[in-house]
């Protein structure tokens, strides 16, 4: 949206944070872990969560949430690996997902058998980052395909997520990517963000990634988890 | 943005495509052909550019506006591969460029030597469906390492542009990328779309895209051209 909208949008913020305080109070009283996975389009969100819920699934109760522009592609993708409900919401042309549209989707969501949900949003590195859904964090996947400088450009998104998944390492070989640099500039930004080094095709790193996972999980909900 | 604030955004829409018929009707005017390049970030653009600047800018009088988020990057590479101005756009936070922008920019550019105008718009496969800048056709570039079903999940942007280019070929044989689907799904959308598959890497396939962008400023603009 151009520079000349954003008084008008001001009310529209306001009532957005007003719902996402609202979703995360929930999420928290739940003992939910809820995490915004955004990225640009084909940096393997959902390759990502199909793994996590292949692979995760029979540890953890995972929910999910897809937004998507037009169709329910990725949650019918995301289906074959869960047997609970992959709620999606398509957003009929709107570049990101909002508060209200997260609270809706938790009306279908069993939050006491839910451990860890996972939104994922639009694909789209500018607007999702200005639109709090309630989650416990921003999870921000790019990949070796993609420049370095993918942080620099988008530092608002960079500056907000609290993990980074870089994605495809297995592609290295075969890209002009310097992986130093993408992981000093994403610093550079942010000094805190957590990173991962992921292939969802060859599941290269995708252990950390759980772990992690596990490890947020059990700190919010003390109970024993099965091992993977 | 969500959709809520569809409302609110019409009159800036209507004064976008009000400047915008003012900027394509200078563009005709001066025989000048323009490109609006849209992608996802990490798509190639950049790299595309660089190529045709390079291969083609003793060919083409060729002027670039590059839009960005937050940096100069773009533009800074540009600059390398040709003498003549590149002309950044900050958006500031802003998910596309609109048509205010380029108007502006023009400032800055001699049409009267420009035969081919290439606006590198902000990477967004969402925003930039919405805003037309007085281009002659948007261009849409999408890569193998994205997924095959974009021109189902973003239609907007397929159906708008006229053009699809599928870059970074070279990464085919590493990837789950089946090409047929994805031009059989953008053809599903947009059946008068015109493909070119290139990598901006090896050099595959530019051939086609040059020989493209010189027919098209031969017939806005009928005097010989060297070959390349």
């Amino acid at each position: 949206m151009s520079i000349r909208t954003i008084e008008l949008r001001e009310p529209v913020l306001t009532r957005n944070n007003d719902i996402a305080a609202r979703v995360r109070h929930r999420l928290e009283e739940a003992g939910v872990v809820a995490y915004n996975l955004v990225s640009s389009p084909g940096s393997g969100k959902t390759s990502l969560l199909e793994c996590t819920l292949k692979d995760l699934g029979k540890d953890l109760g995972i929910a999910v949430i897809t937004g998507d522009v037009q169709t329910q592609n990725d949650a019918e993708r995301l289906s074959l690996y869960t047997p609970r409900l992959v709620q999606a919401v398509v957003t009929g042309g709107a570049c990101h997902l909002d508060a209200a549209q997260i609270e809706a989707a938790l009306e279908s969501i069993l939050l006491e058998e839910t451990d860890l949900l996972c939104v994922e949003n639009v694909g789209n590195l500018v607007c999702p980052a200005g639109w709090d859904l309630g989650e416990a964090a921003k999870v921000v996947i790019f990949s070796v395909t993609e420049g370095e400088d993918k942080p620099l450009k988008y530092p608002k998104m960079f500056r907000q997520a609290r993990v980074a998944i870089l994605n495809k390492i297995d592609l290295l070989p075969f890209v002009p990517f310097d992986l130093e640099r993408a992981v000093e500039f994403a610093r550079e930004i942010n000094p805190e963000l957590r990173f991962f080094f992921t292939s969802a095709l060859t599941g290269e790193g995708m252990l950390e990634w759980y772990d992690f996972l596990k490890a947020q999980v059990s700190a919010v909900r003390p109970r024993p988890l099965l091992p993977v």
